[in-house]
């Protein structure tokens, strides 16, 4: 995506993740990356700038390692987390941080969404991982920077694919999620939401750990996204 | 119900589970059946259409076996499992997916909710069913057709009658609900979803697995329907 | 109160538990009582008639024993209910049953609401009682009525006030809530959801079921409802 | 702050926690405190007024003592606990008593909110704090006061800061906040209302009594309070 529309797309993320309620106390931010030219930039909400009064400008642009290229506002304190998984992940094109609800609410209690129904396996191909909490040197060396360092580890350790598993809970913290682009990003953290709301209440009614078969998700996963796809007018 | 106004109620109801907030992120589809002429006709949502944009002349139009007679629109992904129960329920004009919230939490959970209060025995003559779930041979077979096919047979195996109780809950999956019409079938689905919510914090109290004396349901249940209904002004 | 003061009211205060979201699906009623005549009379909302639409006209006029003396539609389906309890509770002037979300899962739960905190203390003084279930001789002589008699003998057994103790649960059922008039009901059918809530949560955090020392609840009770009171500007 | 903008703003935080649904039904009040005369000045909210209809002159003034100094209506039957909580917490400028739901939740458990993520950390340097239940004497002596006095009493013999730690529930009762003016306590409650409800689900998940490991804790609070803040644009 060029810089101008992406520009444009990661302000109305940002505006959407508040309007959806993904982001209570402006907790939250969503970037966008351009990867056409010669160095990949990186698009970044502003820190603790209100949503409602963002404006194009207010936006800061970075390299992948996080060195600002335009944009007079000090970029979101996460940069360091986006920048990290656009390095690591190279397929994706958004990423978006909440505190949506019932999402933080797995994260700190530091367990896996087990995989339990059907709109979990059309999103999201296994369970949501969780990472390891930091330990107090990487707290200590580079907090936010090890953030994005354990989801990359989670990911890399466990065989996961990012694309198959758009998103993640950081222990003790809350989720991340990503996308082709960031709204689709903004879409992924919103179903993640929604996938964790309904996992809590289940799990209280004495849903097995193990969740479903594999056999269901593999068959929801490709009729959504596989090269049969059922669902929509595509 | 005559094709032209079967249309417009199929549009209504669709729209209706939208606002009523029992189909989060468009999950969700209502289907109805005109059952008047020589060959029964199914009007159905086409998949993936937004709701609020939705016109009369996108509805589908099929026979019972899902062949398409009118409509340039991909039919919802889930036809196949609405037509199975237009032909397995004579009795029903009218079809309701929803992935609403409470009552897909019991899905996930695969278990029945236990019939604990009157709101329940008006409408529902005993505990909410829950399928099993399909084995790998009838997902790999024909998934949607047989998510209405264990629905069936739910009933028949358990002598379960879908007047009685117009709704079902498919286990990993989401609930089902029918009625004589498809603005009916919305009303269950609806209250089904209330049902599921009080029963989860009942259950959360304490509530006994066994649920009411069945002498409770019956009285309710024939109130609301029997031939000496006291409710409303009829 | 007198009856065209209290026709309006009644007709207020059944709009006011549909606004409040105490009576969804229109599972709920309020009527009041005019004693200031020879003959008591009873102001009931008529049966299954949308609140929206509600017309004073509409309301139904009976007396003591819920024989009809104005109105042309067919009164509430749980008014024995109410007669009874304005015939044992001298005391009331307003009585609202609702379904409210939350006091409606500890009545299925068949469990008081254990005093656990100051805003129980203000408007109940001790547990929120549940009645026994009815029997199945009670459900078939007369299932409204003998709704109103098991909560009489709950207060009559238990030496509870119902002046002190404004609502109870029906076990299996929902709650009832009574004032010095009809609005004092609702904002006691309203406190009392309020408080069913609160409890829930309370007692899966752990909550102990003894609740709080008497003491506690004799000075807030008294501090609301006693001579020197001192809550508010009167 | 000076009194004619400091009543402003005590009249606009009593609105937002209204606005802000932390209190249900009118529990709620706030107050604020002038320290710059050589009498410091308490502005609080009148009892049992309507925040709505609530206008500048109606806010009472009192000492630090509690006499009342300007205002013809009586002031909230809390100003004890207020005035309490200004005379040991030199540090503070305001104070919000709330009834919101979870956090009241806990306090009625008589449970501390376990130190569980993030946003905890940002805004509390530790476990939320519950008091001891006031004893029979502490009630019938000065039921109000001594509700600040085991408020003051938990955090001296807990060795806790008020500025690290700026709220606390009273155990059987609800929570107090505090901050550096009316309306940074009102953030302040608002925020600890958001801990309870994520600490709520996130306990029920099986987090850890225990919580995070204390470095967290520390980066976190040192990032935003801090000499090296990284948080917001300043």
């Amino acid at each position: 995506m060029l810089l101008p529309t992406l520009r444009e797309e990661v302000l109305k993320a940002n505006q959407e993740i508040a309007r959806r309620g993904l982001a209570p106390h402006t907790f939250g931010n969503v970037s966008g990356i351009d990867r056409s030219g010669q160095e990949p930039l990186v698009v970044i909400k502003p820190s603790g700038v209100d949503y409602a009064t963002m404006k194009p400008e207010d936006l800061v642009i970075t390299d992948l390692d996080g060195r600002i290229k335009e944009g007079s506002l000090r970029p979101s304190s996460d940069l360091d987390t986006h920048t990290l998984l656009y390095r690591e992940f190279p397929q994706i094109g958004g990423v978006v941080h909440t505190h949506s609800e019932f999402a933080t609410a797995w994260a700190q209690a530091c367990r896996p969404i087990p995989f339990l129904g059907t709109t979990h396996a059309d999103y999201f191909h296994g369970p949501v991982p969780v990472t390891d909490p930091l330990t107090e040197a990487e707290v200590n060396e580079a907090y936010v920077r090890n953030t994005g360092a354990v989801i990359a580890r989670r990911f890399k350790e466990g065989g996961l694919d990012p694309v198959a598993l758009p998103g993640v809970l950081v222990a003790g913290h809350a989720p991340f999620a990503w996308g082709k682009s960031p709204m689709e990003a903004v879409e992924h953290a919103d179903v993640l939401e929604y996938i964790a709301r309904l996992a809590f209440r289940s799990v209280l009614l004495g849903a097995a750990e193990a969740g479903l078969p594999a056999y269901v998700g593999q068959h929801h996963y490709l009729r959504k996204h596989g090269p049969k796809a059922t669902y929509g007018q595509k």
